[in-house]
């Protein structure tokens, strides 16, 4: 009992209430409370933190009206950010890249409008209107904007999953449109409330295993256009795939498999030597292009629908008409429209984000992830109503117009134009290119998602981020798109729940020659102070781990004591709880203190705080019950001014 | 880019890994790395970590096999802990407090009964079998156990939902069992598989505002007995409740409403001294039961049903039929027996863990909440083969009990004898009770959950938990029990997210006279120094924050360097993180340091970090491409150290 009391006593006059020991030689430092904030205050500083953490209004102020308003115009339209300096020297750079990009963004928009199950027309309109807004309202210089392989796939495994695009052609076109409208409607709120955040949420390790998984489905998928196969199965799962390919042997096509398979392999080897020399990177830009012309005039040649190779047809020539006609409001299948929105709308931003940003680094600019939603919300919003689905940027078409040398958002509406006269005049050239290459070039763009290093790469440096990444793999494999990107989301919340609801404590020692207290099983030369225990807590202490922690710590008190038993040293008269790591402490937290401060004290131990971080003290001190339990002298501004001013106390005790 | 460059030039054969330089005079310590681990080590170590913080063996370590077998007797069944030296002197104490309870625990049972719907005998069967068993197997010795206001009305409210209690009594007697013996294999099973630490997702501020709401839903339901309405709606909301009581004036019956308020006032004076006058306890101890005879004798005296109060009547003799044959466990109903049971459970867990550790804080032991899961858990699947329901530890019974003086679980076996004399001998006498005097004690007892100070304070310390607590009670009032309970829950998950996804970073400044560096925000004294920007990040770094940390932390220096300007000061140089309080890190937070140190290299700025955790520098160190970039010498052992290393090293630049 007697450590606390006789502190008191000897310091009856403590007038000020943080105030310490003065009476030592050492000198022992106030731990200071934060200046008063009224709650509004307070209130206001949260949320703007929350919402505007790169206080995006900084570069308006002190600023004459009129540059505000030229400010203003650039932040909403980061095209008059660029155009004023262009020049022809830039310009040459962009057509040179929007026309790889173009040769490009042909055969994928046909591939990936498959893989929606929408008509082949619908991915040329994709490329044509979005990238054409994205060019005026998007922050990146490098984002190729597109129909993109994972977007279009989860679009077509939803939708299919209710409405048959074979039996049903008009209501499915609706509902891609209407889900695309509700995906631009979410994303553009997303950056308008500032809730840009949300993207986060899905971390690069759940990405990666995510995107394989949904690699091997689809290119599971294309087996049907591969090997020529007609009754296919409409479920995504591994095991049904598998029955289809196997159960239909009689309708597979040597001639469509041989071709397939031939065009494959130049795809895959044009890849792997861009791989290996970045250089040489218009090779696999090149490439899919090249299949089809080459494929197109082999199957005009041979009249491949006579020997069992399927074409694409006649395509319809002209511009996107519009389809703001087309979108549905209401009815059964509006919550469907909502709910694949909702997710290919957050798949396509995170996408496009990722990608956005790690040009930007590259070439050391910013992109405002807000702005950028916006744009894109704005873009699908547009694109719904002229009869494109779901865009973003895409990563292996901005990869390719990086390495081209683009230089502003131009390479885009060079793209687009390109896009526009194929559409315009060379439609009837695609009558003959076979099915077959489409599922070539999409298992060729598909084939990279797969990240086998960054896996392993995973698995050495954090075992959890594996295991999110593994369940999202396979959660998609076996179980379904949606659930394996729920198991993964839920894997990675759970990490962040589990690191606060079991936080790690340890026992600090003193670095000799210092005045530094560190991790015993970090630091093998930190020592032990006689008569002290100094526990670290390394999470703020909260409802879901106080009980915990309060249990934690007393299993350190009980196992110090034996141990001191055991080794005969002196006995233990004061634990140190070092609070540097505690960041928060909510009113569960504080009751847990300041009961186990009184179970101490029963027993004779005292119990102080050491550098507690602003908000915590501040609690601590609007908290009358607490404040009074911990009072002045328990609470010190670092481990050694606690370990030095209790030790020359306890030399003062009987 | 000197500085980096300059300093591996310098010091061209650093041996160990981390060494840092030694060249300069003042004294560099290395930042350990903790001692390898093999993964499965690892594993171990966090898998005993999280189900056996308190090492639950400890005690059978180095002991004679005896002495074991009599331990291990001792923790599965306490009772073989005080049993041996129990005296007359504490069997004294426990027939006193005993006997106190039993008088509150019939009429709260038959009342609690009346709100889970279910035949009053119920709740007498539920405060015998249920006591008798804790007695053997729970570690608390002031808990009363029997049934509870929320879980009862929870219960009633869940089951009545879908099956009417009025219509089909068999199948909701049948579905009441049923769920109790869910509850009870859920309790034990967390018990058992150590996942205790659920209790404590439901916070303290989620429970109050979680009770109060279901006080003001609970009292308003008995406004049917104390107006004598016989047509009363089936709803729990606040306005259907209003509807029924104000739509059916003509059913009120002045003399169940005399009566009613006339004893509900009696018992909240009763309330009132005791709260006042603890040592008074058995006023509101007694007053209860008081208030049932006198009621009752006054009903038999006027023949009460003449004048249209209405009583219990007919209750059946004798003890606990058995019941197992009644458990259900298929049909259309066994989802709601299953839902039931876990909601109820949970709730009654949480009661009754929070009540034993509440008293057990009080008198100074300890009570193991995996062990006392398993002991209620037991209770419920026993309870609900002996016609009982639900049950657990309550709050008000427990409070007396200990005032009572309880010294055992005695005196719940003495509680239990007096409730088998009551059902053997005494059901007759309940013939002539009022009805109404059951509202008014269900009343009186649930008032006092409704904890409005604690509310107050939670306002003032903490108003996130305050809207935590708002929301769990308007959520129970105006929309349901179950949706007010998940709002509650999920506000306090996303508090935790929160902070996480928007962690506090501070600018430290040093104390001047010491070598700490604080918050300038908190410690007004603490001084800039020049060329450095130091910063504390008080949080771990995940997914979910590294590119939120990555914006505000190079806001901080473009801050800085406006500042700067601005004041005419030496230029920034280097900025220093403080990682003390990064207590993880994962694979996309590394990459974000390692990204911003490569972009602050590009503006000649260096980064370090100081006072790296173990589990930090280990995954850095384990990490390739981030040791890389980071390198031995941007890794300090604490500000001070990084400060005066590399500050000395700015000299030697040109």
């Amino acid at each position: 009992m007697g450590v606390t009391s006789n502190k008191v006593e000897s310091l009856p006059n403590t007038t000020t209430p943080i105030s310490v020991l003065t009476t030592q030689p050492l000198e022992i430092h106030k731990v200071s409370l934060p200046p008063n904030k009224t709650t509004f205050q307070s209130i206001k500083q949260s949320f703007s933190e929350f919402f505007f953490p790169d206080d995006p209004l900084h570069q308006f102020k002190d600023q004459s009206p009129f540059k505000k308003l030229i400010l203003a115009l650039q932040y909403l339209f980061p095209i008059f950010h660029w155009a004023p300096e262009y020049n022809l020297k830039l310009f040459k750079s962009d057509v040179i890249s929007g026309l790889t990009i173009a040769s490009l963004a042909i055969p994928q928009g046909i591939s990936y409008a498959k893989l929606a199950n929408l008509p082949p027309i619908i991915g040329l309109y994709s490329s044509f209107v979005p990238p054409l807004i994205y060019a005026v309202l998007g922050s990146s210089r490098d984002l190729a904007v597109g129909p993109v392989s994972i977007a279009s796939l989860v679009m077509g495994y939803m939708l299919r999953d209710q409405v048959s695009p074979d039996q049903d052609p008009v209501l499915y076109l609706q509902l891609a449109f209407t889900a695309t409208f509700f995906a631009g409607v979410f994303q553009a709120s997303l950056g308008f409330l500032r809730l840009g955040f949300v993207v986060d949420f899905l971390s690069k390790p759940t990405l990666i295993g995510f995107m394989g998984g949904a690699a091997i489905i689809v290119s599971l998928q294309q087996l049907k256009g591969l090997l020529g196969i007609i009754h296919f199965t409409n479920k995504m799962g591994f095991v049904s795939v598998m029955e289809s390919v196997f159960g239909e042997t009689s309708e597979w096509a040597w001639q469509t498999i041989l071709m397939g398979f031939s065009f494959l392999v130049l795809l895959l080897i044009a890849r792997h030597i861009s791989m290996r020399r970045p250089k040489l990177f218009w090779i696999s830009a090149a490439a899919p292009l090249t299949s089809v012309i080459l494929s197109t005039t082999i199957s005009f040649i041979i009249k491949a629908p006579n020997h069992r190779i399927q074409t694409i047809g006649h395509l319809q020539k002209g511009l996107n008409p519009p389809s703001a006609n087309l979108l549905c409001f209401h009815g059964n299948y509006l919550s469907l429209a909502i709910k694949t929105g909702i997710v290919t709308g957050i798949l396509s931003l995170t996408e496009g984000i990722a990608v956005g940003r790690t040009f930007a680094s590259l070439k050391n600019y910013q992109v405002d992830g807000n702005k950028e939603m916006m744009a894109i919300g704005i873009m699908n919003m547009a694109g719904s109503c002229s009869s494109c689905y779901v865009t973003t940027g895409s990563f292996s078409r901005s990869a390719v117009n990086y390495n081209a040398g683009s230089q502003t958002a131009v390479s885009n509406i060079v793209m687009a134009s390109a896009v526009m006269f194929t559409m315009l005049f060379l439609m009837p050239l695609f009558y003959y290119t076979p099915n077959v290459i489409l599922s070539a070039i999409i298992i060729s763009a598909v084939i990279g998602l797969i990240d086998f290093q960054t896996a392993v790469k995973l698995w050495k440096v954090d075992k959890l981020d594996f295991l999110a990444c593994m369940c999202a793999f396979f959660g998609v494999l076996f179980i379904s798109v949606q659930m394996g990107l729920l198991i993964a989301v839920g894997i990675s919340m759970f990490r962040i729940l589990i690191q606060v609801t079991r936080p790690n404590t340890v026992i600090l020692g003193n670095i000799p020659g210092t005045q530094s207290y560190r991790n015993m099983g970090q630091y093998g030369e930190a020592r032990r102070v006689p008569y002290f225990l100094i526990l670290s807590i390394e999470s703020p202490i909260y409802f879901t781990n106080c009980m915990y922690l309060q249990e934690r710590i007393m299993r350190w008190v009980r196992e110090e004591e034996e141990r001191i038993i055991r080794m005969k040293e002196c006995e233990l008269k004061c634990i140190v709880l070092d609070m540097a790591a505690v960041t928060a402490l909510d009113t569960s937290g504080m009751e847990v203190l300041s009961e186990m401060k009184k179970a101490l004290d029963k027993r004779s131990l005292q119990l102080v705080l050491a550098n507690p971080v602003a908000n915590v003290i501040e609690r601590l001190h609007r908290s009358a019950k607490t404040w009074e339990v911990f009072g002045p002298d328990s609470i010190y501004m670092d481990v050694e001014e606690a370990v030095a001013s209790v030790s020359s106390l306890l030399k003062y005790q009987p």
